[in-house]
């Protein structure tokens, strides 16, 4: 058998905290899609092995963004520092309107090619034209879990959009390579009703997938699904069954009484935490450090490139970091390392996903590598401070997915950037008039 | 005569932004160290000048981070995530009174080299040696304002400080071709008595030179003022003069009464906004919004690289614009422009600077590009939204001070990186053991 090995590096497994030290060093074999092994002078055994050098380098698990309506990086800097209804009505719905299987597929690579350069190796997304979505995931290598964003219209364009759900699922779950998993995507309580979550629950349950949801993200959602439903957003989920019986994947968890937090935690709810969309749109604080002390499963997510405005997962958990101990007033809460498990093991359990986002042996070989040979990288005191609060995503120079590599020295291996970038700026340019 | 012209950019000049567009396409010629001409095809008018292709990048005024303590590059990443009395007395303190001469130098020397990299061109700077950090800034090219930090202690020690501080400034104060100019750096009101803040600003008079502060931090700060002064920080800055006779700097100035605003505001003072410091230190949210509709001058500064933990003026823009956002629950406040105008032109004037800071003809030549051809600058819908909230700091190609390119094509050309790196690595790992 051949395969990789990444030799003297700083290894950050995340894994098994109680165990082993936090980082090492040491090589990291790799053996078709999965780790091989995690320890020293590793190369007589693998001799036949491609060799990576990593000197200078600190090797880890691969970043899974918990929640990303990639094919958005075609709005980018389109609309920003407005009203929230002015934002939506005025400026995304109507560009929304008008996007194209084109627009989605090439919007995709382009958020893509930005995640594998920021060392993302895993996202989470809801957005439309889905297939075009998985063909991008499926040529770029990259590991997804996908589902088609459901808003409740009428009985015939609901029950129609059951069914595209149904067909994707059966079309993509488990393809390329196992690389991408589908969910099913009801949008959010304000957007669907009750009873049609009901339905794309039971359906999902059928599949064996999961549900991909936005809820309680603003307080205006809160007081919409009050006056309706007289409970909370998370009450109104539980009451009709959203988190039994399969895995529940919820984004933002902005505004939760105690009673639902304690829903969340019991019911092992995925939390997909977006702290730069949450502060750039104003929607609020998430309770995160009362519900990482309660147990719950937090992960993170940039959310669409229109409002963040980018899919970079270093900024995301630096500024997850920074923004809860001042708002707890505690420069104690969320540590470096806090973050760090939840931008790679916890994301990828937000996912579903247990065979992603550590270093242990058996796992899926998703993994990254920082060049630490970088003035703002110097000293380096503590490994894991300098990757959270110090590095940038130029940063990230060799990204492996699935066994195999994607970037190598910052050069894509699987896309084609330079097409990329010229086809995203011809198409948004156009989206942009369109509507 | 021969100088420097950027051709077919897309140019920010950041001035003027009644009169012309925020942004456009043109070429900007440089002669000396000045700025000589932004148009359209200056090519033909300055046929004697180095060309720099500007095609697919962004030229606009430097970065001015206006709050460092340079040479704690050497603790970045030492201490983090600990309460902040700890923080100072366990880790940052005792390593401080190891600090060498050669510390500083080379730490500073890695300050610089990040800065430059990621775009910043001026930086005010408080702390010891400060010989070695002008000899740091000399060689560089790079443009700063210096202040000795200066703590009270006993008569005879505060004399000397005193001393030290004026021949700091008859040596330094305008060199380096005048990129060098020179503060005096009472460290803050907890640490310098009132009537020792008196003596050191009739010195800042006499030599005709600014003062260097920090004001209003941390709550604790304001509450030993309180109890020893019975008034808050700034008014008792305000009851001795300092505010008047001549620029004061003042980092931080987080925890403000409606009084303290408006003395900051009629005083014209120069306020040195450090979001990422504030926030990893949990010191609390300055009142930015109402400062700046009240017309204070703010710019914005990093702080140490021991409290953020790096020295990214993009970052600070980024968390600024998306912290008061949410803060405010307003996300209008702080737009893109805002804070790209805090970080050049309105910083340069909080360091009493008034010929840097934007490409205004006769500004000085402090001017950097960005790469625009990544995947996460692309589209561009709005070049200035796509600086603040999508660009990372490696997207800096080209940095320009005094007229004279320090970088090229991310290569420094003053300084040697690679020693740089050696070095501090070196004397980090030795300074944390000393103490």
């Amino acid at each position: 058998m051949s395969g990789l090995l990444i030799r003297d590096t700083i290894i950050v497994p995340v894994d098994n905290e109680k165990k082993d030290k936090l980082w090492f060093t040491g090589d990291v074999a790799i053996e078709e899609s999965k780790i091989k092994e995690v320890g020293k002078n590793l190369q007589g055994k693998y001799r036949d092995f491609e060799i990576i050098e990593g000197k200078n380098s600190l090797t880890m698990p691969g970043f899974v963004n918990c929640h990303t309506h990639a094919a958005m990086t075609m709005l980018r800097g389109y609309a920003d520092d407005l009203p929230i209804i002015e934002w939506l009505s005025e400026k995304i719905w109507p560009c929304e309107e008008h996007l194209t299987e084109k627009d989605i597929y090439w919007g995709t690579k382009l958020a893509i090619s930005e995640m594998v350069k920021s060392g993302t190796t895993t996202f989470a997304d809801m957005y439309s034209f889905m297939d075009q979505v998985a063909y991008a995931v499926d040529e770029s290598g990259i590991r997804a879990s996908l589902s088609r964003g459901i808003i409740g219209k009428d009985e015939e364009k609901d029950e129609l959009a059951l069914r595209e759900s149904e067909e994707f699922v059966k079309e993509w779950h488990g393809k390329g390579e196992g690389r991408i998993t589908c969910m099913l995507g009801p949008h959010a309580p304000y957007t669907c009703s009750p009873a049609y979550i009901k339905k794309i629950k039971k359906l999902a349950n059928e599949l064996g997938v999961g549900i991909h949801i936005h809820l309680a993200e603003a307080l205006s959602e809160v007081e919409d699904i009050k006056s309706r439903y007289k409970m909370r957003p998370i009450e109104l989920m539980d009451s009709i069954g959203l988190f039994t019986g399969g895995h529940v994947l919820a984004a933002h968890c902005v505004h939760l009484s105690k009673e639902e937090i304690n829903i969340l935690v019991n019911n092992n709810v995925g939390i997909a935490h977006n702290p730069q969309s949450n502060m750039k749109l104003a929607s609020g604080i998430a309770p995160l450090p009362i519900l990482l002390e309660k147990g719950a499963l937090v992960g993170l997510g940039t959310d669409g490139a229109a409002s963040n405005n980018n899919l970079d997962m270093l900024e995301e958990m630096r500024t997850c970091a920074l923004f809860h101990k001042v708002s707890t007033m505690d420069p104690t809460v969320l540590s470096a390392y806090q973050v760090l498990k939840m931008s790679t093991r916890e994301g990828a359990r937000v996912l579903g996903l247990n065979d992603v986002g550590t270093l242990a042996v058996g796992q899926k070989a998703d993994v990254i590598m920082f060049d630490l040979k970088k003035p703002h990288m110097t000293p380096l005191h503590d490994p894991i401070a300098n990757i959270v609060y110090s590095a940038q995503s130029a940063d990230v120079k060799t990204v492996i997915v699935n066994g195999k590599i994607i970037m190598k020295d910052r050069s894509l291996i699987t896309m084609d950037e330079e097409k990329i970038i010229f086809e995203a700026q011809r198409l948004g340019e156009d989206l942009v008039k369109r509507k």
